[in-house]
């Protein structure tokens, strides 16, 4: 229908036209309006806390101590149940947030501002490998972190980005794409890109040099420091794509670990949902399927703009990370992703495919007629509280998210599909 | 021949068995051995004033100007051509330079540490693009460049690295080799990689934040900062396979601008030269073939150990970099050269080829035989002293330094090729 194309032409533009720039870091509740005290957002589509999954819940009780909303976790737990905290999606609020995707009032968050549309996206700091609360961790490393990450790196990381004037995201991430990055799986080239930008800044900007080495150590060994930036970006990129009457294109992926998750331009806010799938990948040490959560996680978010599975071919290391066959086999990822989406994004180009641009604007229709579902890489966490990651791999988005997207959209349109 | 086969496995061994480690950077003078007054080592095999090309020419001209042993370039000129100061080649001194490769006593050079062997190698630090010695050029903006190297970064730099206690180079060469480096014509992974390792220690040694932001901001913003690092480590490595009775492996190749010479392991010091040729390529808006001076530097030392266009297919960006081709056909340039070497090395693998280590070892026996030459990518100097870069390409060694040392190796060992 030439009402449809026209729409996802439209859609397709703002995708491809947004410029990403981090601007600043602020704790939550400067940021994001309507944040307050008890109140949790979390990743992927609404969910209670009955639903809720192990490492969800883990997370919760954590950030409730974290907050000072608990005195321990047993308490935050038993606040929980009696429905002391407001539960909602980092999505309602301009927010995403990898694996539990906390994000609360005192936590800090990157600020992503579109300066072609003006919107702002949100999404709280990497916390690095090991146990760590995106993972479900809530132990006195994981709340110490946290709160070193509130009181020194954050600030010290905000007056360097005020410094900077703001660092244009867009070519930073189409320069990893060149250096082996997905932006899922891999950031170690973007994340250490960002950081030979912001480290003059930082030097500037620090009284302390022992304070300075210790930032500067933290963002030095996270190669997924970069994650949260890429998401916050996806955020900034996906929303001025949305609302618009008779596109079929995709605007948000995300999961909770007990529902996936997707929003679609033409279909508004509306979330479409159906039961997380369990990635399949690598186990690391000591660990195997019988330990994994179901998938989770608003890092979704850069799967959408046409990065992490997407641009499996830009990073050929990743395909053999998370067991996904030979790494001479990755483009094969990218080409099949480009069958159910609009167009290519000529600013993040894969050098391998000849300068192929990334696919982008996942079409519901596609990928019901095609019966290709979007890959998702991604991490692993243990599906039991307060454990941590357990592996890496690639999940499927659930069919059944895209065909009942697709009838509510047929409907509104009042054609049949 | 069994004395051969088992002499270029020892070569071999001694090649692949290195652990170059960056342990200290020290002005020259208290680094190399013999380097004195009005001594000057230069890239490539030996050659007198009068048979240097322009650019070699106009950097040694800076670099008296630069070391107070002349008042202007024409006195420089002048007392050159009167035989004031003494030519060496950098080889000779355990030390590489990139492009023209001036090494005096004032300038700060880097420390490579071979810790399975105990011998060091030396190299100034890359003085960044633009108009800089290495490509010839000699004006006041190019000489107090290296003035602020010699006062402020190199002295930074080796506190720095002084403070690491030693920063091993082939896991960092490794992982750059997975993030599109091939560490001749493109260092921004490797540089990167090591920006972010070095910035703690800068932070932690430095006691002023804007001379230590100025530090950071010139390592950040240089894509080949690693390009001298990583020559460092070809001397380092290529050392200890010289000298070995019988054996048909290339230990060193370098070019002047006038002659391309080679070393192999079995005729120990001798050089074999042969008249360099002239990179193909892509030029600089402005200029064309008709300006470039034929090939130099002493940059090759990366390909003797199997980087540069010996790993291309890990650095797809590259060969259209240097308008060697599709981006897709990268990995035959890698192939070819493995018809020319005795192995590969399996901690310096490329994912896009499943892990396959990169070609090492040139055995002259095997060029002669193929008739395939070593491929050397390499920037592309003005021909006239003082103009710099004017492009980059590749180039190929010639057959002849291969030929003449295969007739002397023969004649060496008694037998007939």
């Amino acid at each position: 229908m030439e009402k449809i194309e026209k729409a996802n032409a439209e859609a397709l533009r703002r995708l491809l036209a947004g410029d990403p720039v981090l601007v600043d870091l602020v704790p939550a509740a400067e940021a994001i309006e309507g944040l307050g005290k008890h109140h949790i957002l979390h990743a992927g589509p609404p969910i209670s806390w009955e639903r809720m999954c192990g490492p969800l819940r883990g997370a919760i009780m954590g950030i409730a101590v974290f907050e000072g909303w608990a005195k321990d976790l047993k308490d935050a737990a038993a606040k929980a149940e009696a429905g002391a905290f407001r539960f909602e999606p980092n999505h309602h609020y301009d927010t995403v947030g990898p694996m539990t995707g906390m994000t609360t009032q005192s936590q800090p968050v990157l600020v992503v501002e579109n300066r072609a549309f003006g919107n702002r996206a949100y999404c709280a700091i990497n916390e690095g490998l090991g146990k760590v609360m995106r993972f479900g961790g809530n132990d006195a490393e994981v709340l110490a972190r946290l709160a070193w990450l509130r009181d020194t790196l954050g600030p010290a990381l905000g007056c360097a980005i005020r410094e900077t004037g703001g660092i244009p995201l867009k070519p930073i991430i189409a320069r990893g794409l060149t250096m082996g990055d997905e932006m899922h799986q891999r950031n170690v080239a973007c994340s250490s890109l960002l950081l030979r930008i912001l480290a003059p800044s930082l030097a500037r900007t620090s009284k302390d040099g022992e304070a300075l080495a210790r930032c500067l150590d933290f963002i030095g060994k996270n190669d997924q420091f970069f994650l949260n930036v890429a998401m916050t970006v996806g955020k900034a990129l996906t929303d001025p794509a949305g609302g618009i009457e008779g596109s079929s294109l995709v605007t948000a992926m995300c999961r909770n670990g007990t529902d996936f998750g997707i929003r679609v331009s033409g279909t508004g806010d509306t979330w479409f949902t159906a039961p997380v799938e369990m990635p399949v990948g690598l186990y690391f040490p000591g660990y195997t399927a019988n330990d994994a959560n179901p998938d989770m996680g608003d890092s979704a978010i850069v799967e959408t703009v046409g990065l992490g599975a997407f641009a499996m071919a830009a990073a050929p290391a990743v395909v053999g990370f998370i067991g996904a066959g030979r790494a001479s086999g990755a483009a094969r990822f990218t080409r099949s992703m480009g069958e159910i989406t609009a167009g290519n994004n000529l600013e993040w180009t894969i050098p391998l495919l000849d300068g192929l641009g990334v696919p982008t604007g996942i079409d519901i229709r596609l990928v019901v007629e095609t019966g290709i579902v979007p890959n998702i890489n991604t991490g692993i966490a243990h599906r039991k509280p307060g454990m941590g990651q357990v592996g890496a791999g690639v999940v499927k988005a659930p069919m059944l998210c895209f065909t009942q997207a697709l009838e509510a959209f047929a409907a509104k349109l009042g054609v049949v599909y």
